[in-house]
């Protein structure tokens, strides 16, 4: 299946995720692991979809999310910056959850910039996080 | 806002819906009611997509949904013929959703055809539209 940058950008506005999931982490300086990650869920019926995104952007995982939905999934930081953060610049998302992406963006140059290494930089991070996805998740 | 026909075709992959309701109508023929509908959902902060969507194909509403749930939506048989049915087939919709959108367009060519007049026609039309949106509806 070949996709189309504009049909990515129309199925990302409606079924795309990006969060920044911030975990307690003994090893790291900040007492903090920064986790992002850029998400699509699909019914496993549209399983072909959801491989060729992974086919399209050559990186991340497709994987059982529950029951039977599947999620593709990419959570490596370089694949995201170099892959997919650049691909929603070219081809910006239409629908508010662009806001969500350009937070999203802002906190991997964050970690590109080791803020997250720093306690005081972890709860910059977490405020920025904290407005993520607020419109759409009732 | 400029829609691109690949991004509607990606973002009713995600977010559209194909639906034919059938009523009990007592001035109906066949005491039946054949009401197909093509529906757009999004949440309120995005309703300026949903106006760019009844701006492309110039037809159809933008309605309250429930709560913060807004919803495009076009019902008129003429319509859904002349704007709604040509755009899928010109640009297929990659998900199953087109398996649904193939009967979709089905009933609405039965129903050009005068087949939900008859009895008959009710149970087939029926039995077309209990095999659509069951993929994802759990």
């Amino acid at each position: 299946m070949k996709l189309d940058a504009q049909w990515i950008t129309g199925f990302v506005d409606g079924e795309g995720c990006f969060f920044v999931g911030i975990n307690p982490h003994k090893e790291m300086t900040a007492g903090f692991q920064v986790l992002p990650e850029f998400t699509v869920v699909q019914h496993k019926r549209d399983v072909q979809v959801l491989h060729a995104l992974k086919g399209y952007f050559d990186c991340g995982v497709v994987r059982v999310n529950h029951d039977d939905r599947m999620a593709y999934r990419v959570r490596s930081k370089e694949y995201l910056l170099a892959r997919i953060v650049p691909f929603f610049i070219k081809h910006p998302l239409k629908t508010k959850k662009n806001v969500d992406f350009k937070k999203f963006r802002r906190i991997l140059l964050m970690m590109e910039a080791d803020i997250h290494l720093s306690i005081d930089g972890i709860e910059a991070i977490r405020a920025i996080a904290a407005q993520m996805n607020t419109g759409y998740l009732r």
